[in-house]
């Protein structure tokens, strides 16, 4: 049986600990920062997605009779924690980036501030969705680029890492600008666009090619688009095609939406011969489409070579990021507040490699935009209670290397608060836009982007910068760290 | 909600061809193999794994309500098609190869034998199902071989690709060979072992690292593995644990499943450094964990440079199959058997590359073992009708290849017939064993390969031979075809 109730959809360690906070009460309350360090795939950017699995995994957080029994079996956790268990559902506060946005590394995309031992359970879910679909729309915006407009179908489903890994999957390739999916659950759960044909099995089992695309055709008259590889695309698959749309010419159908898909062989020769032989005929707004193996530097190779493809089906090396499938979100410790207590106590992870420290404090987000072209200047994280006037001059700094620094005027940009609320005390304040929705806010936030952040190979980085209020107290932590290992 | 009912995990196409098939009523029969071309990582096996879910998914097979109105509402399909799905369940054979069997590329993992429309459907989730749980299983195997005997934790979920990635991921890592898994909803589902300590939040929202600790002890005496990376390994982690260590061992603890974990920086030498503090105290039984992106390759290395580590925690890289994030395997058409027929007439897949062309007819496979050693010889894929006398020389040969040739004499060599039946006539005949049980099979099954093949990097193949009777009658087909095709 599929699992229903994902609440020990978690690391046995988050249990442990929680028990450890339970049997060592502090009241503390926590603040953890969901974030990535690296943009997949060599990109200058990444596209936040997941959010609405996450809603939803939180506000079914709860252990049932069966899940309190198994966690009893294991002989480790005692009654007392166990009878808090039952009772459990999730009392805090979460902000997040909404989905389809444009995100960039060290950013809190999802911040939860909530009870230690609440706070620590929901850590490992929260990263598996997040990391998969930020992964997944991430690519398939990679590949939409590099398709320049032309349609590009998700059809990666029996290639995906188990039946989630299809779902939402195909959900988060929407959001980063597929038109459709092959994926029929995903449609209905998700209503985003399903597209399909045939397969070569249906080719083989007539007695001949022009039996099997006839059939099809009178099937399927408003959607004929007849795979042409089986036995010969030039020779055999084309001229079959070609009869079969001669004769729906002849009998006077609207012709919309036929054409052919090739799925093995050199995509590039044979698009451009078989888009002669269509337009030879009278065919050439016959759609052609592609498949086999694709990803955005195929895509890109093959417009190089003025492939005469328009339309293009990405399975295997989209549906599991191929070339980078894994995101690395981490989820760390930013803020604590003690018992009796106002004010959150700042943390940092310490990391041999600068970049790997972790940026201290209750944090927001402040993206900096060029007002006349509406582009991204550069983001800012800082301390959750600055405010910022756009009207007075900007510095902004890299935090790494802190000489590089560029003075924004006043008046030249806007900005704008990335975190969101989601849930205030645990009940959920945010409705999630439906999928078509999301996609349409992510074309317009890909649009934020200058060109060179968007080219697939050595784009240019954007800005994130810390306020100098969160530098400094980044930099005072560290320093004061520093100082105490000294002394011991 | 998540999805409880897979029936709709399916792409477009099936449905679409499905129709086509009502529409076109034939009656036939058909035999489709699922296969895969080449082994994931460079290796040369593979571990079948996923086979109970597909199981689950045949034996749930059904179009609800609500499925059917998501068709209807998507305007391709008709009433009666629609009212056949309505009553739709499988009624076919189903053969494959049991979970935990080592395997090679070009052999029928599962076998469907079904009337076309149902033998189409159920291409995408059986291959998602098994592309999955195969690739992860294999990896794990890789991973264990590298690992020398020392337990391999699986702990990736937080990178799998969604929530089923990790569900099943962990099922497929622990049959390839790991100890245990973090995920506890994995423990749940298929009782194996879950085990996991502590995070660097607990380290960080304590006042001090040894505190911390001594907590932690003081929760989980038998199981106390203290995480020593978050401020300092040599000058702060390892000092506060032998503290902590040596109070335990004065309170006349038992010291049992106690010790530390890495989780950063130079594993090879902080371990041997690690040990060596440990042991000058007389902790040298301690446990010395390793954990940080590790794969085989790293496990590889560091054993080489002789890294104290005696337990590794592996994460991103094994649950995503991080160098080979898709296993490739496909479905095909092999046989149909026409109304009124007695007999399967072959079928096969031209491609213009040798290698991709498939084997026709309804198969079998024969696992061909030395008798003296219970060492593979080699795999013989050939017609289900066939058999074989183990007490008859066998001449076994390369099927691209035809000149290397082998003859295994009689009663040197064992026959098995890797195919089992799963379900006859819609009904299921098989009862899955454990997830443990499947484990010990798989280790079993990794011995009966040579040294030669285990290897990560250029391992011999193993041979996958076709018997005399498939290699003509595919001769003959492939003869045929070409003919045909000079003659148009």
């Amino acid at each position: 049986m599929r699992a229903q109730n994902l609440t020990l959809l978690t690391d046995l360690y988050e249990l442990t600990m929680m028990q450890g906070y339970f049997k060592n009460p502090t009241d503390q309350v926590v603040v953890f920062d969901a974030f990535y360090r690296k943009n997949p795939s060599g990109g200058a950017y990444a596209i936040m997605a997941g959010l609405d699995q996450v809603i939803e995994y939180i506000r079914d957080l709860h252990f049932s009779p069966d899940d309190v029994d198994y966690l009893r079996s294991l002989h480790m956790f005692d009654e007392d924690f166990l009878e808090y268990l039952r009772g459990f559902h999730f009392t805090g506060d979460i902000y997040a980036i909404p989905e389809g946005t444009v995100i960039f590394p060290r950013e809190p995309l999802v911040k939860v501030i909530a009870p230690v031992m609440e706070a620590q359970l929901v850590e490992t879910a929260l990263l598996n969705i997040i990391n998969h679909q930020c992964l997944i729309a991430t690519k398939a915006s990679r590949v939409c680029y590099a398709a320049q407009g032309d349609g590009v179908m998700e059809f990666g489903l029996r290639r995906a890492q188990g039946p989630d890994a299809g779902i939402y999957g195909a959900r988060a390739a929407m959001i980063g600008g597929c038109i459709g999916t092959s994926n029929v659950l995903t449609g209905k759960m998700f209503d985003v666009p399903v597209k399909g044909t045939h397969a070569h099995s249906w080719i083989m089992s007539f007695p001949d090619e022009y039996t099997a695309f006839k059939t099809y055709a009178n099937l399927y008259p408003d959607a004929c688009i007849l795979l042409v590889d089986t036995y010969d695309v030039l020779e055999s698959g084309i001229p079959n095609a070609l009869r079969v749309f001669r004769e729906m010419r002849d009998c006077g159908l609207s012709m919309k939406g036929y054409g052919i898909r090739i799925d093995s062989g050199d995509l590039a020769y044979l698009s451009k011969k078989a888009y002669d032989m269509l337009a030879a005929e009278g065919f050439e707004d016959a759609i052609i489409s592609a498949s086999s193996d694709l990803d955005e530097y195929l895509i890109n190779s093959m417009k190089m070579q003025g492939a005469k493809v328009n339309s293009w089906g990405v399975g295997t090396k989209l549906i599991t990021s191929n070339d980078c499938p894994a995101f690395g979100g981490v989820y760390k410790l930013a803020a604590i507040k003690r018992s009796g207590s106002e004010k959150f106590e700042p943390k940092i992870k310490l990391s041999e490699n600068t970049e790997k420290v972790t940026n201290p404090g209750n944090k927001t987000i402040y993206r900096v935009y060029d007002k006349e072209s509406g582009k991204i200047r550069a983001d800012l994280i800082c301390l959750a209670e600055e405010t910022f006037d756009d009207q007075e001059d900007m510095i902004l700094f890299d935090p790494h290397e802190t000489w590089k620094k560029t003075k924004v005027k006043g008046g030249s940009y806007t900005l704008r608060e990335l975190l969101v609320p989601i849930f205030k005390k645990g009940i959920c304040v945010y409705t999630s836009p439906s999928v078509m929705e999301i996609r349409d806010i992510c074309t317009h936030e890909k649009n934020t982007l200058w060109d060179e952040s968007r080219r697939l190979v050595n784009p240019q980085t954007v800005y994130v910068d810390l306020s100098d209020k969160l530098y400094k107290m980044k930099s005072d932590l560290l320093e004061e760290m520093s100082n105490k290992a000294l002394e011991e």
